[in-house]
């Protein structure tokens, strides 16, 4: 391996590292390092010993930061085998998000030092660091796509909370005004007023005295209460759809590598993928054990697992498939089946199992004649 | 019956008390009794006699959890028939989460002695117990297993919950640290407002007084319902989700028991067992009374019924069905039906009756060839 | 009609008075009276005019409420013309909730009296005429048969809910015992600090001041949103189900009264039921009017319209349809029609009548049979 | 164009700024600055040179509507071709929505001037503008019809909501009035503390101190919490129902238009339906880029597109496809498709293709025709 392939496996530690789960996290925990010294500081006595260290951690996290960008940039043509040139490979990185995110992680203490400030507050730009960790959450982008298929009725809402506000506050204004100058005075003013009770956060710093006061933030409580389900309702509904659309993409991939279904005509494919969960096994996973009641079957997709019979072991490689046995004749599982490499599986639940026997029953064929083939050759190894 | 047997019952009251409510909740009512005594015990002052009795209580129902520990090992060998040795057997019981919670319930006190506090703290150790009460509602292994399957999506909603509430500790840091210094002077200090607001709880303890502080305030109350909405919207997806599957496998599974179903392929029960619902009835209960209109048809799964005709009473065992002739001429009910014994129904609404009419014709002519023969027997025997 | 029925008429005037929306609404116009005005007592001074005045209104309402259930008694056999005998539809009336709830309401004040509380005070009871309103909200019969759809997972929640409370409550009084003897001095106090706060409610009386105690209310308030989300989540599903049923089931009833759908077989029926709406239209509604752009057809359950072409009106009465050429040819409509008797139809939706298209063609070619020949109709009128 | 049609232009400036984004928000900018000018103008001090400029600037924006409403009138015969007056236009407008409220946003000022109030005050009116957002935002006329369709279960739960404050604040005033007969001394003052509990608002500046009123406080804060989870449940069943439908009508009449879908019968268009997705792109838009990865292809159904291939550029008309190769073959995209006039497109996603792949074999062949063809143009056109 060329130290510029080492270099590249180190600064991407997530794939590198498939199986060692701590050094997977290794940028979390630095991030969170950072973010951590940089908060406790700000409660440290400028110049004590504690205020010392913690800007020390704060600035070798960033120190950190800036060399990986930096190593980023150079060992970047290591991930795009078919890019022709290093050049156009370094500047994909440089424009991809990661490649902003990293530039702005770098970029965070150098532009609190350029504002003049003192350094304890130039050290608050590194709050920016945890775009971090959005950055490495999936499921924030799952969020995005939620958020972007219900844009039209989220604008709706968000148009109907800006009315509802500004004519809360408008008439609170005019009944309270008299009553309250200092926080009912004008309409900025009552603003404060009307997001507090719209949102039903209620501090009860400001609250209305005056009847019409009271009966108007009756109708701002119950109103933010509706606008709050209109909200929660838009956003389960496009949910839900994008759940359903990232499932059935995901595991088409998959099944399209399983040999075991390549026979089978587009039609069947849907109709099977609809039912499959992926599932990622790390080396080690005990995924069954004999004698205990089946619940699923497993095809494998990449990876590779071992079958512990009575007499002996079996390695089970992509695209086998195991654990129907116990679905077609209601036995205990007859094997041990642990994880021996890292895996994706595709897994059968059993009532997905029925309705695939109501909907195809010539799939369910092949795997019976299959599981009746183990069985013998078991009882065959058992007779031996 | 052995006295291991005996004890087995008695210390597994669910299990064997079929019919007998009292007696199937007295583990939830002694863990109830220990656990309000625990509380009341803080509100009385030491040493008097309200304290003592309180003690006394705690201390009683303690005992009883480490008699129905040691005996639940002991009597462990009879939950399980298959296992080959009794060590075996007690072992699992060890092991399971019931055992583990058994032990820390058990331990709860010594663990309170062993810290040296005073009795009364001890005690408060006994809080343990109230886990008891989950491990024993049904309703929350479904929770856990929503939770599990929309775990990805909340990882990233906490992800981002997180993600704000430091931005917003930051920026309200920077905002109000010289208005309120006691409240926001650094930022762990301001976390707290930031916690209370991005709740929407509002204690109102703490507010901010600048205007940047409450548009800053403004948008994390806004943020906080929106990410509550992506909360809710996801629990709900992943929820009905769960209760189709589980629906689907309990009724799968007591539909097999019905002889009248057993005839069909797999496809018509798939079908099928998507419509039927499942119904606990317990010994008494009046399932239709003659007359009355009915909306369902009922399949006796295991226990009996009897129904109360004009000239005579028939009793209806496992397998049998009842109710059908309301939906198919829609006469009123033309005898009531009691359960005689604790019974697992299958009920079909007659909204799903028609919808299964219009699906699988050939079964509705079962049934209906079914409903004339009691029909002509029914006038016959007023014949008679 | 007999004086039982007249009076039956007016005891009942939802039933009786089809079309006369004021008379209809007067049993809780009479019971909104009553309960402002006991409202308003409370206010009033003892004694003064207002409260003699007040005090009136409430006897009054009273006296109307023991009125009516004695009329109501009384008048029950006109309610059920197959019961055999008076006295078994007037005790049917008795122990119905209906009557349950009437024989409250005549009871609330004489409890009150009972009480020897002061007549302000025993006029308190009559916080029972709200039931009234329950009784007659269609929807809440709906919401609760949601709740008992739901119930296995709420009771889980509930569980849940109560086990976090009691463990806050603990975890809080010994965190801040010593901080807040007087909020937090036992743990029935600090119960009151923990559903303040899981609720997100956030009164803000009662404040944790330590450490400690600030990060285990952070948690107390996601652990809020959470078991909220949950709650929303879970009555969300249940209550798409019940909806569709009840929809599904209302409709069934109602194209089983149109001749036109009666030919069809029991699956075509299940496929139109569930694209029809049903709308209740009262007399002198106009369903559609000549020139506009149409976008669904109608078929009239019961009652009358009228279209008004351009050379004649034609009445259509149960079992015709209406409004299919605007959905088939996409013309404006060719037609005004107006109610003329209080009508139920089913409704078709332009987005459903193009599902239908693609499932039933044969339906859809009957409808266009009987289109075509209409537009022929009108044409040749228009040419005579 | 005649100074009608160029008025109704300038009126109505998002139907006739096609692609200029500035132009087309310029009524709502213009009504946001005339409602930032008045709410500014309630914090400046009377008289001041800022009150001049503020009031300056709403009576301008005044001005501006009193001017657009005129306008408006004289040049609606400009929007309706087919009407046959001039005078039935100019009726038809000032009767629809838009001109009802075109007509209070002009009657605004002088409505406040009319009371005789100060001329800030009189300003106020003005609040009436924000209607204009509402009016123009079309999420929202969604969210009015799923209230609308879910009105019945919204009407149970507004009752019950009803009910449980009255309950809330009798109990309420009967356990806290001695207490603090300031906050509870009659039922309508103990309606504020009931309506701010229920709403889980919680100001604080009413709290319950009495045993029995803490209960009830923890009872009315949980029922807020069930309550909202209910309305919650229900707009998000009601919604989904709605986007379906509205998706499913826009849809068809899009695909309508596409030539290539005209040939299927309603069945098979019945089922595209339900997998395109409508985008409107406007022009500079880069639709695909080469030598992605492709998710979808596109239909165009108005507009223009331009695709870049290796030698020669190809415009792409209504009617159109593209994108497909990439779902095809699963080769990276083989040329960037830039939108040249505004457009709108129909977009098949990749997991839809692949679901419609398997429903309707025969509409895929004929993609893949089309992919084959115009593969063996791109090599035939390198080759050249």
């Amino acid at each position: 391996m060329s130290s510029r392939a080492a270099i590249y496996r180190l600064t991407h530690p997530r794939r590198a590292a498939r199986g060692s789960p701590l050094l997977a996290i290794l940028p979390e925990l630095i991030c969170t390092a950072g973010l951590l010294a940089m908060i406790a500081d700000t409660a440290a006595s400028a110049g004590s010993r504690a205020d010392l260290f913690l800007s020390g951690i704060v600035t070798t996290v960033w120190g950190l930061f800036v060399a990986v960008y930096v190593l980023r940039i150079w060992s970047a043509p290591e991930a795009a085998a078919r890019h022709a040139s290093a050049a156009g490979a370094r500047l994909g990185y440089l424009l991809s998000t990661r490649g902003w995110i990293d530039l702005m992680a770098a970029l965070a203490l150098p532009a609190g030092w350029l504002t003049g400030l003192p350094h304890r507050d130039a050290q608050l730009f590194a709050i920016v660091w945890a775009l971090k960790y959005i950055r490495q959450s999936s499921g924030l982008t799952v969020l995005l796509r939620v958020i972007r298929r219900a844009a039209p009725a989220l604008v709706g809402i968000v148009t109907l909370f800006l009315v509802v506000l500004l004519i809360a506050a408008t008439l609170s204004y005019l009944f309270e005004r008299e009553a309250q100058p200092e926080a009912f005075g004008s309409i900025p003013r009552a603003l404060w007023w009307a997001i507090v009770t719209l949102s039903t956060t209620g501090y009860g710093d400001v609250v209305p005295t005056t009847i019409w006061g009271r009966v108007l933030a009756a109708w701002v409580m119950v109103g933010g209460i509706v606008i709050f389900a209109l909200w929660a309702g838009i956003i389960a509904t496009a949910f839900a759809e994008e759940l359903q659309r990232r499932h059935f993409l995901r595991t088409w991939d998959l099944v399209a590598e399983v040999p075991f279904f390549q026979t089978l005509g587009a039609a069947a494919i849907a109709d099977i993928v609809r039912l499959l969960h992926v599932r990622d096994a790390s080396a080690g996973t005990v995924v069954m054990r004999k004698g205990q009641a089946g619940d699923s079957m497993y095809f494998i997709v990449s990876g590779e697992a071992t079958a512990m019979l009575a007499s002996k072991s079996v390695k089970l490689g992509p695209g086998e498939h195991f654990g129907e046995m116990a679905l077609l004749f209601g036995t205990p599982r007859s094997a041990t089946v642990v994880i021996t490499e890292p895996s994706v599986l595709l897994v059968l639940d059993v009532a997905d199992f029925r309705i695939l026997a109501g909907r195809r029953p010539e799939l369910i064929n092949v795997i019976e004649a299959e599981g009746r083939r183990r069985r013998e050759e078991n009882a065959a190894v058992r007779g031996a």
